[in-house]
């Protein structure tokens, strides 16, 4: 299923005008500032995150699921379905995905029916959280991190049999998150369990192709409620630093420690030339995977002030950042809650780059936290939904893509193709 | 299957010595402190811990599970399976039920089934948090509290038939968790909920047979990752004093916000009479659901040493509490991590008995810090292992409950008999 | 010191036809979506929030204090430095007392001096966290909880006293904070001392006058760090229903465990008709005290969505709420810090009463849950500065109220007058 | 003033039949399992903690200090109060120095002092968190990390003049806690003060003697609140990486974000050979510094296991680590507090001792959970009070050294000879 062009510029033609004139309120006040409007507009314009494969179905938690009409149970409808939502966004231009959930089988298919809707493909990601039937060994116990070299050969097997799939499909880099861990004290020693996953990571560097990177995710607890072995960056970057220069910490925001300012292990990551990609959602408690701004929206914006700052000094050299949305859709329709995220997450953007950062510079300089705080709340408290807006506009792209979503009813057409009850793969 | 009891006396001949030793000392010691041991021993012995019909089975995250072998796919094994436990410890001697992932087809049979192995019906649990496939209305937006009043109808008559299973199994109490919540800001009338839940909530008080109690749940988060209609015990003790005097606050240890001090709520909830129940089980980061006293052992006594004073000081006329396990069994063999639970329960138990009341008394008219300190330490400090072993062997349990089920072989037997490959209904 | 009306009007004109500007455009916007946007002006110029008299100097930690110059010695400079405040904001009309910091020997004088600044009495504070001078019985080990009768006797009387000295300036409300509590298990039984604060705060009520209202706040911890006597909503309603109609609970941001939702709180309490007042600030680890708005801006205007809700519908009869701002000025200028806080205050209030909320209530009526958080974040986005400088402007206050300290130079001034090393008391 | 020993004897003398009896047990069931208890025994005979020369006095919290009689107002008082901790424990035969709380204006006297109660002096602390009055630019802002060039210099130079403090005393290590950090969001170009702390640090590394240490500590919040320059062990790491091989993390127990696993924080840093340090203390919600053992002795327990498997094999080349209680009194005799924290420590370190070390790592190896937990528990239920008594025993201390403090009535005789109401230096 595809949107048609036109459909799209129907709906946009409905909300032109009132559209028009509040990005030229906005654009004149901003322009009054002294900011280039149409610049920060074509920054929008080409920022684009992927969505992983298993982030079109609905989601659950350990105590049950709802499903959604209207699923994808294919991977080629999963790709559909990204489509669907870059038609709408022209931010989701890319696809991550998961291994073995969503096995590419004919390659050469799968990257023309992506291309076709202007997607490429990012980050593949493995899976050594789970069993699968035709496995030999079981991961219950760890995978990179086991006490027995045969576990961990056939985890490292199946991360590089993970970048093979990549190839195939053109991306360039391999996310692993371990689920590895313990969830009773003296499970583990946790030395040698550091220094397995130590040599499992480097040996995966190692085969990985020349221009491939190695994004290494850290997380706190679950499904291990003890201890993690990669809890944190910290650990995350010791790890990235022993396997090479290709491999890099990934910031997923759900997974940290209550009150952790994640904003700060950003600019420290960039400091270092160590930060690789970030997996965007959002959270009150622990890795609650909700939608992206709905919680903290403040939080995300100051996470995208250092991301500017960094990506415009970038000294120490990080590499382009690999942008996903990694959240789980439990309650709303699984496209509807992708594009509330991608919006949130231009709007953070779009705020960040409002931010005054010579005179950021000079009040940080003379120590004036009023003054500071205050740089930061201007740009923040600025409605800069026009702006995002026009930068969908001018990339063909609709002002407003969960209306346009509902005025097209796409919910309703994908239920009467693929049925109210399926189940998408990995959920 | 069940275990002869001549084996159990043959495990115990083994290790009778070096425990009458051990028993020995420890009676000297705390007779020389004019320490009553035989009425703790007997108080251990006859203390009684319901096992849910949902734990024999492995546990799992919402990443996945791992299966165990041997384990229960019926009532019939489910009950055998606690009967194995309580002729081991001899403190399992109630199961609980979960409706409707057991429901007893042949009430007379089950009740028999259950009486030959020395178990009662203790509490029985309502699930409004899945839906099941003959069910009308979807619980994807809440039960108690739906803003529906047909999906609360349906819940409430749920909830119901529940206590009519219960009732023909024996049971006097049904017990309340409601999943029922939000995840984003906005999507509830938080006021509205709350009323929604009150009325339902008190329409099952109603129906209940008089001599029945009602537990009501609470829960912070989880599945719901914004906000739960019950999410605290302020919530649950206004609700249970709405209902009326058989309503009660239930206490699942897993249920708190991080560093909530927990002994204190039981203390509140004691003096207000309104403490009904308890859940136990450990949690480092949320409701993780792991062996009891594995994490926590001090909060453990802690909260041991409240329901200790508040049994003996019972001024405002808190019934009878239920006690269960509520733990899940992701990494080791059920039925030792349900002995694991029990005897760190009776091992908590058995410190605060301890407790020299009369001198904790003193220390705290007298302001004297330390000396409180000091106190609590030494019962914490003792070790009871032998008591509570000696509990057991009086009541003809084991003295070593995991070892002799280790001893016995008795999960290669269930495996022999069941299979490696079952999984248990509701897991 | 004082100023001078005219050098407010002399600022607003330099930017007024900016603002203006601003105005008028989001006017329009508002008046198409049928918003009342007079109405919400004259609301949000009617607002007014209480300054306390400790939170004109710099505040501290307990690793030590950094002072600022100018700083308020006595009670009437003080008032003069609120009087600041409200000249430049017209937010600021009321005075919070803490006694025994601020004792106003002579009431009318004091009384006269503040109402030539516009400014009338609120809430007065007791203070049994600290031992005076004076004292005959220490409260380090507690005060209304004592296990001592006579120190609670001292404690109450000091409560009664306090409400004196708020009478005779007009005050109507007694706020009771408790720093009761324990720092080491066993140290406190709990129930005693439960029962014990319950006595003593219904010895309190029962001595106020028939028109004052007591605020009971709560707090999880600091400066006790096991136990504290109120540690949370529960327990301070409870508390409250047991002394009468006229006790309430009061809700301080900043006291409150990780991850709490305390927009349900507000809601809760708001069923219950017992939430009585607020204690502004922000935080992000425990009770920091920061600036209003500084940390998690969009959880503020959660909570004003629940205020601006339960206001409109005020079934159960809560009273007019006591607005204040608590927050302790560290690093920045206090009166800035201030200012900053109520122009946070009036920003989420003005977006909270943008809310439409027929299109909410249909959303929740339908579980449309991304609708639900969309209508939120449509009015959150909106940028209301001018809105909210609009009410300053007609209620004769700054437009920019910062700026406007900043251009009159009036620390400067203040420093001039007072020196550069003075020191509030209570600091 | 000082202790006879002959009064120590007279104490041990009314207690020795006792605790032979209870030693002897513990022995012989020791033995049994293979155990050398001599060994053991010696093990904590040698054991030495230092006390930091602020803990003598009462502390207190930002809302108040309550006064303890008989507080040490000059650093030979505080000696003495080590001196007499020492004779009764022979655990606390080290002091660490803060400057400038406590300037040895006569090194040598001081050291000669010391020496006559046994003690040495552990690692010295330097303070730039406070202004002195005599100090030329205040830290308000910051110290190694501060915008301004000037203010760096003076702290490094602070820091260097510590070192020679400490060099004069005999001391081999500098602590530095850095309260460095941020309140508010904008307040801080984050990679700026990373690299302004980095490069300080180096400086005052480089300036140390080539034998001494640099121990570098970590905190995620408080003083500040937003941000701290040095939150967490990977950025610790991170700098002392950068210094070069004598510099160490310093772990002090409260130092943590909620929930965190500091024994696997603990086994991390050992394997990178870079743990140097400990500041015991316990808490329940934040750096609450609380008397050690007394809310979570497990999590003790297990931080000793990782301490002790980590001194065991040692591969990474940790040099011998610093240990210090760093709490504050706030409600005890701090002399008691102390004597409770030396004691916990003791019994923590004594259970890690005795953990089956052999079974654990074949029970890891087999993945064999719950036989872990019960390897790790054996140890931890064991009563091993009759071990640490005998350590004290054996070296001329006493077996109960809070006991024999009271039936000696020192705080008597301390207040009799200091006053009620003195403060030590830096309280």
């Amino acid at each position: 299923m595809k949107i048609a062009q036109q459909n799209i510029q129907e709906f946009n033609q409905k909300h032109i005008i009132k559209h028009k004139n509040r990005f030229d309120f906005i654009s004149s006040e901003l322009s009054d500032r002294s900011i280039d409007v149409d610049a920060i507009v074509q920054t929008l314009s080409d920022f684009q995150v992927a969505v992983p494969s298993w982030a079109l179905g609905a989601g659950g938690t350990r105590f049950g699921r709802f499903s959604f009409g209207g699923e994808p149970s294919t991977l080629e409808e999963k790709i559909d379905d990204v489509g669907l939502i870059h038609a709408l966004t022209h931010t989701a231009g890319a696809i991550s995905l998961h291994i073995p959930w969503d096995i590419p089988s004919d390659a050469a298919a799968i990257r023309e029916r992506a291309a076709d809707r202007g997607l490429v493909f990012d980050a593949v990601n493995s899976n050594t959280f789970q069993d699968q039937s035709d496995q030999e060994y079981s991961y219950k116990y760890g995978s990179l991190c086991h006490v027995d070299a045969k576990v961990r050969r056939q985890a490292i097997d199946h991360n590089i049999q993970v970048v093979e799939y990549g190839e195939a499909l053109g991306s360039k880099s391999l996310t692993v998150w371990l689920a590895d861990g313990t969830s009773f004290p003296g499970q583990h020693n946790f030395r040698k369990a550091h220094q397995h996953t130590q040599s499992s990571l480097k040996e995966i560097y190692n085969a990985m192709p020349d221009d491939w990177k190695l994004y290494i995710e850290y997380k706190p607890y679950e499904p291990n409620f003890y201890s993690m072995v990669i809890p944190d960056w910290g650990t995350s970057l010791a790890f990235a630093q022993e396997c090479g220069p290709r491999a890099h910490t990934l910031v997923d925001l759900g997974h940290h420690l209550p009150n952790t300012n994640i904003e700060q292990i950003v600019a420290i990551l960039m400091t270092k030339g160590r930060l690789g990609g970030f997996h965007f959602n959002d959270s009150k408690y622990g890795d609650d995977d909700l939608t992206v701004g709905s919680i903290k929206p403040y939080q995300l914006f100051l996470i995208f002030n250092e991301l500017v700052y960094g990506m415009e000094n970038n000294v120490a050299d990080n590499p382009p950042l690999a942008w996903m949305i990694d959240a789980s859709h439990n309650l709303k329709d699984p496209l509807e809650d992708l594009m509330q995220s991608l919006d949130a997450i231009l709007v953070a953007y779009a705020q960040a780059l409002l931010i005054d950062r010579v005179a950021l510079e000079q009040a940080q300089e003379a120590s004036n936290v009023a003054a500071c705080q205050d740089i930061l709340q201007q740009a923040y408290r600025t409605d800069v939904r026009a702006i995002v807006a026009e930068s969908r506009l001018r990339a063909g792209a609709a002002i407003d893509p969960v209306a346009a979503y509902r005025s097209m009813r796409l919910r309703d057409q994908l239920i009467d193709t693929r049925g109210l009850h399926v189940t998408a793969t990995g959920l």
